[in-house]
């Protein structure tokens, strides 16, 4: 038995991988696969439509916003947000709070000015930065709500009349949000959503089309939103098994349910970090992602062995990324709290017999 | 039992389907699923090396190109082309043969001059233009192998010391070509290669880094080449399909046997177009494309009964494109012989019933 931490692509749940498994052979009993049906057969059109839609109806999405499945993943979003939203001569304003941060600022700054309001790059992007103001003449404001690479993760989100554009690649549907709060959310799928592949947009309408430039056809919003997502032909085995895990997330009480799951399965991991002398995690304490957890371990010689041992119990993907070292365990929703508790015992086991 | 004749996304090898389902409940032998492993696990970055080898196996590539899987499908490439390829002020030629083509165009417009030296725009894009010229002040000369809507196809390229850039989504692996007179194809995976969701570039690497221009990153052939097609996630699941897919070509004998088999499947339903007395076909002969085969009825109010004639013998997909009308008989590599003999008799079985 594998107990999947691994940072994403990421474990979804069983009975979505049996479905997807079956729709490869024959989908939704046409008689053929889902690999080989037109993205206009009606078959095909429905499931966008559904997936769509248990968009709106998980998240409350209110009126007056889109929602698109693109190409591209949240990689592409970072220069679509600033080609789209950023007019020649503005600027924007962006919180850096880590490596996918940084590569948005990069990526902006092509179209206009980027002012980067605060960072945590001093001490290795180890907290969210909270004393910094968004003056008004930026056009939006960006920033990232959940760092899969150093554990941090935003729970609250600043005051401001400045629209805000906020990847959630990593933490959307792990736990309730308020749209209208944002004017621009995207997200690479293959978090909670579904597989790699297939890139969600939830944006208000009315921010588009003012950037007074020529947009390619592909990294224009408004053609994706008018095209229902199909503008060109979609990412199709993506956005049906993203859909059949929005189903699943629905079926088990939506985002609010989840994010009670997600919360315990947080509280014991840092409970156990926190408690095991072996063991120390690395971030601000109320910064700390319910998704991507990151610890290291007093003795770092001890880090190779302890890897092996979590393996040998099953637990694979925790090897931290090189910025931060150490260990992550990404639990994102289809993680089951039992694949926690078996972490958690290697843990304790391990610190037994390294006492 | 189906034959799908589906313009695309498009039949598929029924092992391909068996293989790809199987990985979807445990990739490998690995425990998981091939939606929730890492691309950067050994098992993965495997797949994607076997990908991009077997594309350069199979149409033999030579040193000096590089094979890129990117996402956006053919769309995203109008813009990218022009985006890498095109210097401000400078020009590019292009050959307007259908929708897709002049979808290009109009990308390739927001980057520089396009100069359209020949358009069958006239005749319903129904012949292939041959009397053109290619002046050697442009950059690259632009033009689409295969029209799956109006079903021409080029059987040759102009000789010209100017740069061919050449879009083959819907016939690139049908038949054998010399990739060293090319220096730049793209194909959206969706026809002969594998699912929807991913992008074949093969780029002559001395044509990039000259345009001038500062590229996004996502939208840079150089990044995506250093990066080995993993700057970013790519789209696990499609580049893994795509190399069962081509495995699965490979082990039939290559290019060259599919292309043996392409051409005995045009040659019998061109064949039945020409002699049944309803049927006739819409392009210039010499013109027909071997993967697109679009015909329409003498008696134009004949073609409802005989698209539901067809259907109940198990043949879908072949109502043709509204710009055309009648039917587009789609012949990709997996299609076996068997399912064109099926439309053929529903074709003669419908015209004795009619006569």
């Amino acid at each position: 038995m594998k107990h999947n931490f691994g940072a994403g692509p990421c474990i979804l749940p069983q009975e979505v991988f049996k479905q997807a498994s079956q729709a490869v052979l024959n989908f939704n009993d046409t008689g053929l696969s889902i690999l080989e049906i037109s993205h206009r057969a009606p078959e095909f059109v429905a499931v966008m439509d559904e997936a769509i839609n248990l968009v709106k109806e998980l998240l409350n999405v209110p009126a007056g916003y889109s929602v698109v499945f693109l190409q591209g993943g949240a990689s592409l979003q970072f220069c679509m947000v600033a080609m789209n939203l950023l007019p020649e001569g503005k600027k924007a304003a962006y919180l850096e709070t880590g490596v996918w941060a940084k590569k948005a600022v990069a990526e902006a700054k092509l179209f206009g000015e980027v002012e980067v309001v605060a960072s945590s790059k001093d001490k290795n992007y180890s907290y969210i930065p909270k004393d910094y103001s968004i003056s008004e003449d930026n056009v939006y404001f960006h920033c990232t709500s959940n760092n899969t690479i150093f554990g941090t993760q935003m729970h609250s989100f600043p005051q401001t009349n400045v629209p805000i554009v906020c990847d959630m690649s990593s933490d959307i549907f792990s736990k309730e949000i308020n749209v209208a709060d944002f004017d621009l959310i995207y997200a690479g799928a293959q978090k909670n959503i579904g597989p790699a592949g297939a890139t969600l947009v939830i944006v208000k309408d009315e921010i588009l089309g003012k950037s007074g430039r020529k947009i390619p056809s592909m990294l224009d919003y408004k053609i994706h939103i008018e095209g229902e997502s199909m503008y060109n032909t979609p990412p199709v085995f993506s956005v049906f098994v993203s859909m059949l895990n929005l189903r699943w997330l629905k079926a088990k009480g939506g985002v609010a349910q989840i994010a009670k799951e997600n919360d315990a399965k947080a509280a014991a991991l840092y409970m156990e970090i926190d408690r095991n002398p072996l063991f120390k995690g690395t971030t601000a304490v109320e910064d700390r992602s319910k998704m991507s957890i990151c610890f290291v371990m007093e003795n770092p010689e001890l880090e190779k062995p302890f890897l092996k041992y979590a393996e040998d119990k099953g637990c694979i993907g925790i090897k931290g990324h090189r910025s931060v070292g150490g260990f992550r365990a990404s639990q994102y929703n289809a993680l089951p709290i039992t694949s926690v508790h078996v972490l958690i015992e290697a843990m304790q086991e391990f610190a037994e017999q390294n006492a």
